[in-house]
């Protein structure tokens, strides 16, 4: 894996830079659409290449699951086996385990938990989950975290974070003696919102040296300001070589404060849950399909948008399609939405290439806030 | 409309046509996947214009009553609505009326009944069974009938065939009042399994006259002797000129019966339906990818098929997205059984044009009988 930040904007910390993964190049600030088990719900791999995704995020702890990493194997890795031929990054699982899987014991050694699907008992330990992320086979897979809930007190904070720290040199130490050059190793910044905790955690992981790096245990239920003083406490202790990723985050105006302190890489289930329950985003703000004022609507989700939903669809067949039950309203409104959020960013990359990142930001956030309809 | 018989094959009653329509030309016998709410279950339209879908089907009783005629008409009628630029034949909701309705009262002047989505009360008549046609604006509508269910003693079974006959007077009368050029009418015979009722009824509906004839009442429980004995006894007595149409059916098997007696147009939910619980079509007969066996088969559904689905994705993706749930399943599914009934017609015409039908269907039936593993 290779980065080179390629501009950074003069008013601010936001920059682009090129990742080149083995399945390809990642132009960045980028996001991830997220097809935890191996699908971007309610889209096919050549959806995603036509709204131009560039990497896609799936999730050890599901995968592991099912189908399992010895199908996963077999296939020769996620890539195959999801005939998905660009750049795909893992999440260690670390965050499912805490929230999904009934969780039975946390020691130094790892996490014993239930799976959700049928109750049968695992073990991840931070060696465990670098083997099924080998077995997966990403171009980028995480460290295994401990990541805490919202609120939590200091003391448990504290003491997560450094198991968080203890599990990173573990993951490291299998990392390499895995395959090093076939899959990047991102460590991740834990410390809830204790900005002390987060600059020690930082500053520790840098310290260990991971080809890149995440900030998580953000996007659990903090206000914006708390979120927003994490990756401010966080992204500047990061190696500025590296690239700098925050987890789980999220709607546009995150994105973009997040950007502007130096974040390149972001991930959030939002854009394809919101387009599954008739939220999709426009660039005057959002609308909820389901409202009754789009029934006879005959105008594009968005007049100003070039995607395959609103180059053919009108909001009155949108809304039929949602009311009636119909599959094909999921993956239209998905497209719509993740599209949306590829050329947010792209406009976004073509701001700070420009140095008018703040201009651009300014008037991104003014039409995007001008309305806001009835959004579930 | 028009209709010509291009080639007749030398050893039975099977033949090809061009159906020549407001939205485009036809090839006969045709496969029209059904797309009840202006949506073939899954699928957008541009995947069905990729798998060579030539006409589609929507239905008159579900249009009606969602999104309504008034959407249907400010929108500029079905093709504009759902952006399908080729053919689409409504059924009048005839059907629906009596099967998926709490129904009232039938009378000569009509039905009332209750609507199956918010029990409200509604009439209809033949003449309103063709103003909503008229409003949805497809290319083929279709006479209001009275479809019996099965087993119906005789004595029902004729009443309601004359029901049929005297509502097609009414449905041919209206259609003539408003724009006859635009939109094509075809009767619908009747008559349950009593086969000298079946000829009555064919023989009264090819006197008035209509641009095409549907046999209806079939695929209702009967047995497929008793189908392919209505179907032996309807189409010969209908004009030979105009296209003739088997509503509901079918498997693979029946659909060859029924061409080798003279029928040119089919329809049936199967192909989709059954793709949406995993069972999926082959040349070698049909599979259902939730068996075991196939979460480590890592070749595609079928060998021998060139669908958008074989060529890129493989039995065990395909098994792992159905037993995660992935919305993605159902499409890929669908989009590959509806290309395997769209190729099984298109090789039906090149035999009958190449004067081997029966040749064909001895070889088609031998392959697709060779296998049958666990179908829902």
């Amino acid at each position: 894996m290779q980065f080179e930040v390629e501009t950074r904007d003069p008013e601010c910390a936001a920059r682009t830079g090129r990742l080149t993964l083995p399945h390809g190049v990642v132009e960045t600030p980028v996001f991830m659409p997220v097809g935890t088990q191996a699908s971007v719900k309610a889209l096919s791999q050549e959806d995603l290449e036509a709204i131009g995704a560039q990497i896609i995020l799936g999730n050890a702890y599901h995968l592991y699951l099912r189908p399992g990493t010895e199908t996963l194997e077999a296939a020769g890795g996620i890539h195959r086996f999801m005939q998905w031929n660009r750049p795909i990054l893992t999440d260690s699982g670390g965050f499912q385990v805490f929230s999904l899987a009934e969780m039975n014991k946390v020691t130094r050694e790892g996490v014993t938990f239930q799976s959700h699907l049928d109750g049968s008992r695992h073990l991840f330990t931070p060696e465990k989950a670098i083997d099924v992320q080998t077995s997966i086979g990403a171009d980028i897979m995480m460290c295994f975290d401990e990541c805490t809930s919202y609120p939590v007190p200091r003391d448990k904070a504290e003491e997560s974070m450094r198991m968080t720290l203890t599990w990173a040199e573990a993951c490291k130490r299998r990392w390499l003696e895995r395959d090093p050059e076939r899959q990047a190793l991102f460590g991740i910044v834990q410390g809830s919102v204790y900005l002390d905790l987060r600059a020690e955690c930082a500053t520790a992981l840098a310290e260990m040296d991971f080809p890149g790096y995440a900030i998580g245990g953000v996007s659990v239920g903090e206000s914006k300001e708390e979120m927003v003083s994490v990756v401010e406490a966080t992204a500047p202790r990061l190696p500025e070589a590296k690239p700098r990723y925050l987890m789980g985050v999220g709607p546009p105006e995150d994105i973009l404060e997040a950007i502007e302190r130096g974040v390149d890489m972001f991930d959030c289930v939002m854009p394809t849950r919101n387009a599954r329950n008739g939220g999709l985003f426009t660039s005057q703000g959002r609308l909820n399909i389901k409202n009754a004022q789009y029934a006879r609507d005959f105008r594009p989700i968005d007049p100003d948008c070039d995607c395959p939903v609103c180059r053919t669809y009108s909001r009155a067949y949108l809304a039929h399609l949602y009311r009636a039950g119909e599959i094909l309203a999921l993956r239209l409104n998905t497209l719509h939405n993740l599209f949306f959020m590829l050329q947010f960013l792209a406009r976004t990359r073509d701001a700070v290439r420009a140095g008018r990142f703040r201009a651009f930001k300014r008037t991104f956030l003014q039409a995007y806030s001008s309305r806001e309809c009835g959004i579930a």
